[in-house]
Parts: structure tokens; sequence; C-alpha cells
């Protein structure tokens, strides 16, 4: 068997055009565009990427985006301060505060003062709450979760026989931004799923049963393509540099998976990177665009 | 092997005990004691019942009780002033609001309405998403979830070999005040966690798997005595009056599980009734001393 490779980068790219289409409907019928402001605590590099990463999204498609940094030493009033003016800017339609920031601020505190129509990122605490419980749908879903969710529902279009609902579904890693979310949405669309982490024994026999299996403990190829049951649809979240003196860069990125081997035997796979990642970055301008919908009763 | 039966009446008792003692050294110290308050909605025999219970045996503690009955047509805003005037009231440590309410009600905004730190019950929306997040403890667990991880560390120092780290654990049912809770319980304990429900393929085998057989279903029976693990901890959640024109009353209590031959296999059970069912209460007034005990600063 040879897998379908399940391309993040062209499915994101689709996505992004429909965001970027309804924006320009948006802009002309209102005269407004959705806008999305990102709030960094401390200069962590990786954190500015990212931010930036977005930024550079959502220039793609037409969306404004707001960048405020603070320094590492702001207290939690400064950024709650913050978060309230983003709260009551009428052009920030979603606010995200870049995680992590630095321990002397209560992340909770943080994310909870975030005006719940304006959590794109998804998690406010209501809204990880209202993801729990069933019939409470939060107003957003986590960005990367939800981005699975979509290559899922893709590969229930490519994948003959393949349907989440009544599969057996095995996540690795249990997050707060991945691993635990991922398991809930995929329990409410009628997965049966295990939630395997650090202290799993014999996960080799647990993937080997899984319909779907979604990798999220950054842990670089440590799960075997001989491990997949045939058929199977293998989603990768995890992207971790790995030194490679044979590589052009000195590096590469790894999965969770054994990528090779298990393309062999899986019916579906991400690559990575070109899997998730591009798709989280979608998911969140969708969001955004959602919210502005939201605001002006479209 | 003869199973060890966890004898959730006796456990409670030893709970509400302590509970009580505890109550007794309040009053004597500070001149107070801890008070719950519920409310129902509509004039539900069953939530009559329910609360009565509760009532009874905030009374054979030394808790003070509050009933506040609303009619069915009862609107939003009479239900959530109440629930201010409760949340203001400093003998009130503990306010539920008994579910189900009627379907006019927004339930969600309703359990908001609740005071976090009175939210004995487990359930306003930003504790259901601290139970779900890593590192974010919620201020109270859900009883009957609770009272079922009780029930477990019994049997960890009663079944030899046995401990929730490392198991693998089968919650059978998702709801919302039930196995969705005590599936998240599991997970932060450690266990391999799979939750099964109605669209699960193949339930006998998962069953067989488990270390853990969480019952939560209301299924009378449907989990066969054959299906589980040598030697598994069995703790059974469902308590469905069945009728039997052969007992007493034209009625038996069933769980769902087949006790009488998986007591032959297992290693613990929980009996049906007097196992979870007794845990339930006990966990809500030791929640509701907890309460009264932060607010002294105990």
């Amino acid at each position: 068997m040879t897998a379908i490779i399940l391309d993040g980068r062209a499915i994101a790219k689709r996505i992004q055009q429909e965001v970027a289409a309804d924006i320009a409907r948006m802009k002309n019928k209102y005269g407004r565009v959705p806008g999305l402001a990102a709030v960094i605590v401390g200069a962590d590099p990786a954190s500015q990427m990212y931010v930036q990463m977005k930024r550079n999204r959502c220039a793609e498609v037409g969306m404004e985006s707001f960048l405020h940094e603070l320094p590492a030493s702001a207290t939690q009033g400064e950024l709650e301060g913050l978060i309230a003016a983003l709260n009551a800017d009428p052009r920030v339609d979603g606010i995200l505060v870049q995680l992590p920031i630095p321990d002397h601020i209560d992340e909770e505190a943080a994310l909870k003062a975030i005006d719940l129509s304006k959590d794109v990122d998804g998690f406010h605490p209501i809204n990880v709450g209202r993801l729990t419980m069933k019939g409470r749908d939060p107003l957003y879903l986590p960005a990367t979760p939800y981005g699975c969710m979509y290559l899922l529902h893709e590969a229930e279009k490519l994948v003959e026989g393949f349907q989440i609902e009544g599969s057996r579904a095995v996540v690795l890693g249990r997050s707060n931004i991945v691993g635990m979310p991922m398991a809930l949405l995929l329990i409410h669309a009628n997965a049966t799923v295990t939630v395997v982490h650090s202290r799993t024994k014999d996960i080799p026999s647990l993937v080997g049963e899984a319909d779907i299996v979604i990798g999220a403990m950054g842990r670089p190829e440590m799960i075997k393509g001989e491990w997949f049951k045939e058929g199977a649809v293998a989603i990768d979240v995890a992207t971790v540099k790995v030194d490679d003196p044979t590589a052009k860069k000195g590096y590469v990125w790894k999965g969770d998976f054994e990528y090779d081997k298990a393309a062999e035997r899986v019916a579906a796979i991400t690559p990575v990177p070109g899997g998730v990642g591009p798709m989280t970055i979608a998911m969140l301008l969708k969001n955004t665009l959602t919210s502005a919908q939201r605001s002006i009763n479209v």
C-alpha cells in the first residue's frame, strides 16, 4: 500500500483562499476587514517567529494584524490592561496571547481576561470547559486540533471505507493545547479514543489497533512504522528539529512517526513539515474571520 | 478468584465521620458550621428525592442545609437572582443546582452564575475547563467521579499489585457529569484511558484489556462477567431500577455489569446499590466542608 499524502500545505492554501475571498466580500460590503491582535510577553525568539508567521499569513489573506510586545518584566496588571484595551477595540476580532508567557504571570487569569467572543485560540477556560461538555459548543476550536479534524475529514473523502465515527483512535500526548482537546473532539465525533502518554505500557499494540493515530508527543520517530495498522490514517502534529550533518542546513524536521516505514502501511499520512503545521495558522485565520462575521451578524 | 467488595456504604460512612468531626471542631473554634444550599427548579420527584437524601446526610454530619424550590415556570432571571443571593449569603458554602432543569433555562449560564468558590458540584464551566487542563486544578471535583477515584485509591490498598498509574482503564459512557470528568481524572492520574460509548465497536475486547472498568452507561448488565480481565477493578456507577416480579418490592437495582459473574473474575468490585451511590453524597459533603474551611482559612 502506498499512502495518500495529506498535503497540509495545499489544503491550508485552499482554506486561506476561501478566507481571502470572504474578507474581500466583507471589505466591499461593510468597509471593514477582520483584525487579529497578537501579544508577546518577553522576547522569546520562537514566539517572535511564530507570531511573524501568523502576521505574514494575515497579510496574505487581507486581514489586519496588530503586534503588541511587552517586556518579560511586564506585570499581570499590564498584560490584563492591554487585553482589556484589545477587547474594547472594534478593529480587533481575535486576540492571541502567544504562549509560553513568563512564570510570574498567571496564565489562566490572563487567558480568562480575553473577551470570550475574541478568544480565537480557544484557550479561555470557558471555551475549554465547553469543549469538554457535550452539547456546549465552544465559540472557537483550538487551531491545531481543529486543523487535525479538518485533515481527518479530508481523509474521509480520500480513503475508501474510512470514517471517523465508530473508528478506534489513539492520541499520543495529553498536552493542553493539542492532545487533550484533540481527544475531546474525537470523542464528540463518535470515535473510540485512547489517550496514550509517557506512563502508558505497550504503546505498539495500542497503535496497532488504531484506525486513527495522532502524534502529539514531540518524540522524533518514536512511533515505528511497523506498529501501524494497515490502512490507518496517521496525523503527525510533532515537528522537532533534529541535527543531521548530512542535511544542507545541518538539521531536519522530524515528527513522532517513523515516516517512511509508516507510509508503506497506512492509508493516509501527513508529512512533516507541511502537514499539520500549515493547517494551524489557516484555522486561526478561519476563527478570526468567523469572529468578524459574527460581530457584523453575517 | 473471589472479588473484594468495595463497600461504598462503609467507606462513605467513614468519610462522613471524618467530615462530622471536622465540623464539630469548626463549630467549637469558629462558632459556625458549613452550609449547603440546594436549588430545585420544577417539582421533579427524582430531584426532590435526591435533594432530600443530600439534606438528610447534611443533618447527620452537623452541616446546615437550605432548600430553595422554584416553580417550573421560573425565569432565567429568577434563578440567577436566587443564585446571586446565595453567593452573597455567608452561611452558604456550597450551592448545588439539581439537574435537570427545565429546557427554557440556559443551564450553562445558570451554573456559571454560581460563585466559583461555592461550586461544590464542580460543574461551573471554569471548573470543568480546569479539570481538562493539566496544571489547573479545579477548586472542586464533581462528586461522582471524585467518589470513584476515592474507591480506586481504596482498591490500591486492598488489591495486591494494583495501581492506577500505568494501568489500562476503560470508561463506559461519556456524560458530562460522570463519564467525561472520570476519564479526565484517570488521565491526570496517569492511567491509559479509553472512552467507550454507544458507537464503539468490539466493547468486549476493550473491556478485556482493562485493569480498571468504570460503568457509567445506565444499561443494566450490558457488560458481561466473562468480558472482564482477571484481576481487574470494576466500578459500577449505574443504578437502574429493573422490574422483577420475584423481588419483594417488584423491582431490583442493576448496574452496567453482570455482577455475579464479574465478581468471579475481577479482583475488586462495587455492589449496586451500596457502591458508588453513597460515595457521591459523601464527596459532596467533603467539598462543602472544604469550601467552609477555605472561607475561614483553615
